[in-house]
């Protein structure tokens, strides 16, 4: 099973790229074969479709981001700082996917719930989990800070959301301007969004 | 050139539901003519390609957009209402959408930045140049906010782009989850954008 395990993991990590860099709809199974090196009867083997393919792919990149969110999230110290490591990995991130790809690539679960939201109910549930989950995971940081006494704000799903999406929209303008120092004020905007805008103490080395 | 004309604004509104619908990738030019009812050589009489077609129907969209955006932000009375009514009328916006077509279609330019940022330049330039036009509408009247005392903020443009951001992100979760209901609590992240979250009178009766 090791050379089949190996054109999985192959098709897996040449559709994952290849999605990123130009969405679903662009793409075809012969160039994702390509790109991977393996024979076209493999992906059929492994992949009953594209789009089982790009819900593999999902998983498998939602595995990676969740991993990385949980690890900032639920770490020690601050509730607040630990939101704002969050909001400075992103940025990261898209400058390290424009050092590898020479663009910013955006986020692909933004990317692909525009793309695809009405054209496949599969994927878009999928999507919808993910960031269903991502959302929890900051109403909990932003309950813990409102716990220490940080924040007043009464309703912190709806405080989660709006973070959320003002990361995806700051995203969207960093991979629209090619660039990622666009998500330089993401910290200031969520200060603002959290009602705690004023607090010098952490939006100073902002 | 009665029929002619006829014809390219047919193959203009089939294309600009279907982008809307669909996106740019997963659409091919028979489809295009098909729904328009003109023969594929009308097409290219018209248009050079697909993605010069596709800056026409960007061009078009913007053409209403703007001229609603202008209608209300350059009205008379508050400017921080006028801006709710702009908000607002997003979600109305997105609700008609629904009504028509069974689903949410997002923003145009949202859905096109992601799908087509980094695969076609004239595409990616034309998109600044609508968002950045965006910002200078929402960024005037902020800064007439603040003359008139209502806000105390001092980097307006910053405020604007973080504006924009949300209604972006926003939009993104009311196609994602196709509830433009998502689009209900945008008031009240743009008043904590702008810090002037807790002014009562403002946010009452968002």
């Amino acid at each position: 099973m090791g050379r089949t395990s190996d054109a999985k993991a192959k098709i897996l990590t040449a559709a994952g790229t290849l999605l990123e860099q130009r969405g679903y709809s662009a793409l075809g199974v012969a160039e994702i074969c390509k790109a991977a090196g393996v024979p076209k009867g493999s992906f059929y083997y492994f992949f009953e479709s594209k789009e089982t393919l790009a819900l593999a792919v999902i998983d498998a990149h939602w595995a990676a981001e969740r991993h990385d969110w949980e690890r900032i999230l639920h770490g020690d110290g601050d509730p607040l700082l630990r939101l704002r490591e969050l909001l400075e990995a992103t940025e990261e991130g898209q400058r390290a996917g424009q050092g590898s790809y020479g663009a910013v690539l955006g986020c692909m679960f933004g990317n692909l719930s525009l793309e695809m939201s009405n054209q496949a109910d599969a994927i878009r549930l999928r999507l919808q989990e993910i960031f269903e989950a991502e959302v929890d995971m900051v109403d909990a940081v932003i309950t813990e800070a409102r716990e220490h006494g940080e924040l007043t704000l009464t309703d912190t799903r709806e405080a989660a959301r709006s973070v959320v999406a003002q990361l995806e929209g700051q995203v969207l303008f960093a991979k629209l301007y090619n660039n990622p120092a666009r998500l330089h004020s993401l910290w200031q905007s969520c200060l603002a969004l959290l009602g705690a805008g004023d607090q010098t103490a952490l939006s100073a080395a902002a």
